[in-house]
């Protein structure tokens, strides 16, 4: 394949940005990736692990002459480089980031970028419950699906050619508005996140049951939510504080339908409880046939093949 | 290895008895495995799979001349299967079932033995989201606890044979007593469940995000949680009407924390959350250095290799 960017830059070297490298790489997407990364080590790391042909010291030399410039750093961080980079950015560039959110970081990257420049928003629902230059590989994104954000009227090309990366990578990708993006995110990541963070501390808080305990017989369940609980805390910091408006609505259906549980519990209503674990079976099955899981038994499982 | 039981009777031939019988016959614990189950297709079934030997029409038939009879039906069932077998139970047999609450099925099958036999109730803390007898396979406990509750002032003998049976399927076993046991796993299972249930039903519930969304963007979290409110409607309804105490009480405790992150969102206290997400990393590391699940980064994964 040629090359769809002739040179990109990575600002910021953790798992999305190592793993798109690795990806670029592998499929030969780009003609120079060009890394940067606050901490001297990752930088040594990055180079060291083939994440990037080289790296700068600042976002501003990174960003110098590339044709496709990717914010890959908290969602917090996001409006500071774009007005660092912004003065740097060469005309006809494309600017993305990997965000998990979309709305905020419109608001925040925009207002610095120059009108010769295209700004099309991004989000890889990729990722690991590992973070770092270390946790990125090369097929991370295969079969996953890409969200570009469209509505800030986006010139075409320039989607056009990020999709061919993203696409080149081995994703799906899709288009959507920044509010729509946050509030299906809302759904299918941040609560889900959120709760099992939750579910995870208090069981770190009940004095009864020893801490041991709570990890000896984790598979019985509390096993998932600990995966998802040791994501990025900083990355997760900034999820909910920008995604807020979304968060709060699901939170709020959430409590709403957990009481009424609660109550069927307490009032020994089988009837009510068994047709709501029948119903949310049916969604199980729609994510396999729709490839998102396989249907092998791997809850419960996977340990002993350690 | 010699026989640990000359006959085995398993009540119920879902996935817990079927990987019990697979088991059995993996590693030469029992010398016939007899089985019964309600319908005719389950019994068919569990025939031409290898999972006994041969089946009975009723538990009374089944339980006759067994040396270990197994409780393998949902928790609500125990009580009347129990009633059922007693008159037909050999003297010195041991009783023991695979319920995933203690209390309720000491209080609800005690009464009905006679005093010639064993009563050893346990709980293998293991399974997949699949039920029936097709669901089950021999290499299941492999690595998983198997709780024996041994506070009713079992007889010896009884305890060590049944946990020479459960270590040769390749279980650990710890000994608790009934009351502990229920609040631990309502922390480690019985709550998460009902957590993942809600959050899933609560997706199918909102109509701007479509169901489609909801399947095609499960990979970012929301997917771990169909897999656990993927598990037998039944059993969980009756985990929920029987361990009714334990679960309402965590469950209390779940949403107060809940609230406070809530709370940290809706004022933009970051170095909370930030606090909070850093401690539940912690007990993931824990998990992965006591064996219960890998450190490879299967979340977001695993679709790839389908």
């Amino acid at each position: 394949m040629s090359h769809v960017y002739e040179r990109v830059a990575l600002i910021g070297l953790g798992l999305i940005a190592g793993s798109m490298g690795l990806a670029m790489k592998a499929h030969g997407l780009a003609g120079e990736v060009v890394g940067t990364a606050r901490s001297k080590d990752t930088r040594d790391v990055a180079v060291g692990l083939g994440l990037c042909d080289r790296v700068t010291e600042t976002a501003a030399e990174a960003a110098k002459d590339a044709d496709l410039v990717v914010l890959a750093v908290p969602v917090g961080a996001m409006g500071a480089i774009a007005a660092e980079i912004a003065p740097h950015l060469k005309p006809g560039a494309t600017v993305t980031d990997v965000g998990s959110v979309k709305k905020h970081v419109v608001e925040a990257v925009s207002p610095h970028l120059p009108d010769t420049v295209h700004f099309v928003p991004g989000h890889p629902l990729a990722g690991t419950e590992h973070s770092g230059p270390h946790a990125g590989f090369a097929t991370l994104f295969e079969n996953r699906w890409c969200l570009l954000i469209t509505d800030a009227g986006c010139e075409a090309g320039a989607v056009a050619n990020l999709r061919a990366l993203w696409e080149g990578m081995g994703a799906n990708v899709e288009e959507m508005d920044a509010d729509h993006h946050d509030l299906v995110l809302a759904v299918t990541s941040h609560t889900p996140h959120l709760i099992a963070y939750t579910m995870v501390g208090v069981a770190d808080d009940l004095r009864r049951v020893t801490d041991s305990e709570v990890i000896k017989y984790s598979a019985a369940g509390f096993r998932d939510f600990t995966r998802i609980a040791a994501s990025d805390p900083t990355m997760w910091r900034d999820v909910f504080l920008t995604n807020k408006e979304a968060t709060l609505e699901i939170l709020g259906r959430f409590t709403e339908e957990l009481f009424a549980l609660q109550r069927a519990i307490r009032t020994g209503d089988g009837e009510q409880l068994f047709d709501y674990f029948t119903r949310t079976r049916a969604i199980r099955r729609g994510i396999i046939e729709a490839g998102q899981d396989t249907e092998a038994p791997d809850f419960g499982r996977g340990t002993s093949r350690k």
